[in-house]
């Protein structure tokens, strides 16, 4: 399985998501899940995965091929799309199209499918994060819900559900993403390190900040030790 | 959907159960979902049920009249089978034998199927809880993992990883399970108050607190915004 979450703040959007693939619980790999593009100071689209490896790796190699295309158009490109919303309705489109054809492939068994997270900001346009479904079709990040998740959402939304506002600060946004995330990897296996992080602030349309967090990193297991012992000592000061 | 979670500790056993039951998010009631069956002081069993409530409801019907035959016998009724695995038994043949035939009668549509908790002792045998699945075989709680959860069991269980050791006291294993289900009701809608908590002391064989919290309960809502301060001030304090 996978997790990844995305945050659309009045500051920007920070995005999360783990590495880890498994065709069952023998057969674990590390795949990167998070896809960047840019063309600084004009586009920056993050494109992040859950579900089927072939279904999500697929996809990405389709709009990349429509991308370095001598034909590409605004309506096959997402790096000329006049708009995220036109991003988000031409990975929709991709997605769609790919689940489709392997999900033929694969009728005798189980199908296959992804979800998507689609973020990004191109010049002169505002912030957006959608969440993209195996269907194709996507719902957007708003004011009222300034967060969007895919794969195994359930352990990390809490702390979200509590912390995550639109004017939380980038620092604060990357601290609950990563705790978030920290909840699900100790809840469950098949949700594992290293973890990629990216920051893109508002309005310059690159990515601030990118990091790969590896196993064993001491600045997260600090944190997840302190969040831990945080929770502890909240719980012992609490009263039934 | 549904939340319960019980604790096996070393002092007792801890069950907590919501009551919400929907058929749509449209079509929502109050059910209680936890039932319990004791000769005090030399048997006491609780049930907890997710999933659909023709099957629960139909099953815990079928172990009642089981209870209630004139010809019951140890291999028939919970309330004379000689040990609480036989007890596991017992409620799995049933919930496995209703299933099968709601199962067959709406094979046109989507089956139905239910999940149950099982906890109890029985005067000189071992307290013990049980997770009986679908089909009828179960999983039993243990030193390792002293807590089985049915219905939305993922947004409530990073605090109970953290926080649950067979050593914890009982008033801990409360606020645990409370603040558990608290997770999942603000991060649910169809999770919903009022809660049934039960707690059965060890060798007691009897429940030994019983109670109803309905919603608006001063107690739980200040438990839960004390949590929340906790967790907001926690999260604060640390570094990234």
């Amino acid at each position: 399985m996978t997790y990844c979450v995305g945050l659309l703040l009045n500051e920007g959007i920070v995005c999360l998501s783990d590495t880890r693939t498994n065709a069952g619980l023998d057969n674990i790999s590390t795949y990167r899940k998070m896809f960047t593009f840019e063309e600084p100071g004009e586009r920056v689209i993050v494109i992040m995965t859950a579900g089927s490896l072939s279904v999500s790796q697929t996809t990405l190699a389709l709009l990349r091929e429509a991308i370095d295309a001598p034909d590409a158009t605004p309506e096959t490109s997402i790096m000329l799309a006049p708009t995220m919303l036109q991003v988000a309705g031409i990975v929709g489109d991709a997605l769609a199209g790919v689940r489709e054809e392997i999900d033929h492939k694969l009728s005798a068994s189980q199908g296959a499918s992804a979800s998507m997270i689609v973020a990004g900001q191109r010049k002169g346009g505002a912030m957006r994060l959608f969440l993209i479904y195996p269907e194709g079709n996507f719902i957007e990040a708003t004011e009222d819900t300034p967060f969007l998740q895919i794969g195994e959402h359930k352990y990390g939304k809490p702390i979200l559900d509590r912390i995550v506002r639109p004017d939380s600060s980038l620092a604060d946004a990357q601290k609950a993403v990563l705790l978030s995330m920290d909840s699900t990897l100790r809840s469950n296996l098949s949700v594992g390190m290293p973890l990629d992080l990216c920051v893109i602030e508002r309005d310059r349309c690159v990515i601030t900040e990118r990091r790969r967090i590896e196993a064993g990193d001491p600045q997260f297991r600090a944190m997840s030790e302190a969040w831990s012992n945080a929770l502890r000592e909240g719980f012992q000061r609490i009263l039934l």
